[in-house]
């Protein structure tokens, strides 16, 4: 890797793998999860995510690259880490508070590699994907603060009286 | 895992994994960065971590029981994808920006995990416990708030221009 544009599609890709990985799980977790109101967050982020691989293939066609994916194995550890509590969880309690920690590991490496990436397509001048990245990035803020709001709602504290 | 304690105590054995970790890491990092503020921010980060590490000892104290780290797959993948940007790096400029990226990671990855942390002891009751888990999380903080800085400062137009 020579110069900012390679970096940046290396970690176009990375970032591409992870959210079709995490479309994979979100569904698994939507399932798992027993509070309505966590169910329903994981829902509507699955459809937030489903924009977000277009965007990311929008991203791919106006950097003129064809849209692929490259193993990440930072968003492999964390679903591993979420596969694990949602095995290891004996009762629903505990088992929705693990799966908000797991989804708030998931938003926060999102966080990090949109965030980077939107500097990166700053500096490039790629304009409109820098606005493409802002958007997903806002969502992931979002889905992040709506995962912290349940948590700090009745959710734990049930956990808690298990 | 049948109580929110039982959470608490398998997540702080994850992070205990990981802080040691990134004790291991930081110094390679430090050393591959070839700017001088980024190399500071390293090694000053190096520091904090090991003030990290003695925190997670005293609350395993607090809460009574051995300090023992777990094996974290999510650190053990963004720690991966760290080395690889140091491997595949061809010059300076571009290592800088993919060592500030990597260290975002892991930073999200840490905020995550002491936020959910925080809460969690919040709700146990521990409230020692929170006042260490916080003062982590706030450095935490400050370190990515760093990195963002001299990701947006010259470091990446160098990059740009190699």
């Amino acid at each position: 890797m020579k110069t900012l544009q390679d970096l940046f599609e290396d970690m176009l890709k990375d970032i591409y793998y992870a959210e079709k990985k995490i479309l994979k799980e979100l569904p698994k977790m939507a399932k798992k999860a027993s509070d309505p109101e966590l169910k329903m967050a994981f829902e509507s982020h699955l459809g937030e995510t489903e924009g977000q691989v277009e965007r990311l293939e929008q991203v791919f066609k106006l950097i003129d690259k064809p849209a692929k994916g490259k193993k990440c194995p930072a968003i492999e550890g964390i679903a591993e880490e979420a596969a694990e509590i949602m095995e290891e969880a004996e009762n629903d309690e505990v088992r929705d508070a693990g799966l908000i920690a797991a989804a708030q590991a998931v938003e926060h490496y999102e966080m990090a590699r949109y965030g980077t990436m939107v500097e990166w397509a700053r500096q490039l001048g790629h304009t409109k994907v820098v606005k493409l990245l802002e958007e997903t990035l806002k969502q992931e803020k979002g889905a992040d603060a709506k995962l912290t709001k349940l948590a700090e709602s009745g959710i734990n504290e049930q956990a808690l009286a298990a």
